[in-house]
């Protein structure tokens, strides 16, 4: 069943312990909709300006991604610079320059709108609101935030995830949320703000996974080289709502329902491991489902006692 | 099957966000032979001072620890005062008197020698390999260590570490101890230096195990409340070593013996979390063996897929 991606698609400036490029294709819709491609028919909504790269545009083409809802418009697309500390750990923004995406205004196609999954990557809350309402005949529905939002635009965001599903957020965020920092009742405190599925991701320790049936533990998978840690979040994003929707999965599913969300945060750190081999969306390139199931399978092999 | 414990008998001050003690039971020895006594015959080597209290000796007998180690000497008991920050991640030790510890010297009973397991808990080095010798018939030795060894008595670790069969230690530790940031590549440079076992203890993001069949990832155990993480590492080595001592553990078990490695894991992770939940050793008091299995089946609960 198809998923529904709202977000950005931009230019990033990435420097990292590996190198340095000066403009490569990114944005949260690209990572995520690059990711949720291997399990589910995937259309995207986003803004690009007249710079926007054909070959970039094949890439998501290739992987079969909807480019219905890709709007063109004059002017530049979304650029955004980084650079990575020595450990990868920490990094810090140079420029952040929203050309096109200043004016975005998401507009739903109409052959999108009976999609039952939809995922809002991290863009203003009154626009994921906005979305969510276009949309009939959802399933599930959920998405991310940021701390920008979290701390400037509160209620707004506590009015647009009162309806959401599901909300997958990391763990500063989740604790700036919830004004609570032991992560168990910080999760309780979000749950009651809307989504009774919430991930909290924390990076190169994994994700964990609370919902009405209790909670799950993902670690982390150890990675001999992390070449460049930009959008490994979304690729997780992406891995866990296109799961879901290659499985159908519905929120009334109950007990069985709990078992493949866990198994949702074990494709989503999948994809976001894997995110992590290359500068930006490079790996995708070659990825294969086979590779994918393959990591899948690893993670049983190094989490079962 | 039993297991010597050598290491540190003290008393500790403590300050946490929930509140202080100004002196209660501490020292590695104690955590890791309260732990290691819900499994096996456990036998501790240590030094206390005049002042040590006949209520805390009674605790460590109470649970059947052999106390034919415990050397006691004219003086006072080595004390370490701490005060955490308000999230609990960091310390500060704002006092450490050494006193009788200063001339530790441990010397191995007749009666512990021909014991099949040893664990040394965070001493000098050298004192560790003075202790191994004393073994014979050892099954499985090994032990913990710290920054400060790491550092300034890096050949004497080196030189001690060579001959053990395991290594706990934490990540900012084994990160240093390797001179390499990777996780994995730091592990596999430390197993180089003697230790074919290693575990990488990462506090509330759980614990990583390497062993010459591949690894495994253990997720940290979610409190509701941290209330004094004093301990939790040296409960982790006792519930650890505990355990395989229980079941016989060997070396030589291969494929087998890996899937016991990875539940003395976590053993030690729910020793490790049961130790936060009050004061010092203070959750010994009433801890069942029960309680503890019902906390591993937990963590297959919430780590399965």
């Amino acid at each position: 069943m198809s998923v529904v991606v709202v977000g950005s698609v931009a230019y990033d400036g990435i420097e990292t312990p590996h190198g340095r490029v000066d403009r490569i294709l990114g944005g949260a819709c690209t990572y995520i909709a690059l990711s949720a491609s291997y399990f589910a028919e995937t259309k995207i909504v986003a803004v690009v300006g007249d710079d926007f790269d054909k070959k970039d545009e094949e890439l998501l083409a290739g992987r079969g991604v909807d480019l219905q809802g890709l709007e063109r418009v004059p002017g530049k697309c979304f650029f955004w610079e980084c650079v990575y500390s020595a450990d990868m750990n920490d990094r810090t923004t140079l420029r952040t320059d929203l050309n096109v995406f200043a004016g975005f205004d998401p507009k739903i196609p109409a052959s999108y709108r009976s999609s039952p999954y939809l995922i809002l990557g991290n863009i203003q809350p009154a626009l994921q609101r906005s979305v969510r309402e276009q949309m009939n005949g959802l399933r599930l529905a959920g998405g991310d935030t940021m701390n920008y939002w979290i701390k400037d635009y509160r209620d707004e965001l506590l009015a647009t995830i009162r309806t959401w599903d599901f909300l997958l957020i990391n763990d500063s965020e989740a604790r700036m949320l919830a004004g609570e920092h032991n992560l168990k009742r910080a999760a309780a405190k979000i749950m009651e703000m809307g989504p009774r599925t919430l991930v909290i991701k924390r990076g190169e320790y994994g994700a964990a996974l609370f919902h009405g049936d209790g909670h799950f533990m993902a670690p982390g998978y150890l990675l001999e080289e992390v070449f460049d840690p930009t959008g490994a979040g979304d690729c997780f994003a992406g891995g866990f709502i296109g799961y879901l929707a290659e499985k159908g999965y519905d929120l009334k599913q109950g007990h069985v329902g709990a078992k493949e969300l866990s198994r949702a945060v074990i494709y989503g750190s999948v994809l976001g491991s894997f995110c992590c081999e290359k500068f930006g969306p490079d790996r995708f390139r070659t990825l294969t489902r086979a590779e994918i199931d393959a990591r899948f399978n690893e993670f049983k092999t190094f989490t079962e006692f």
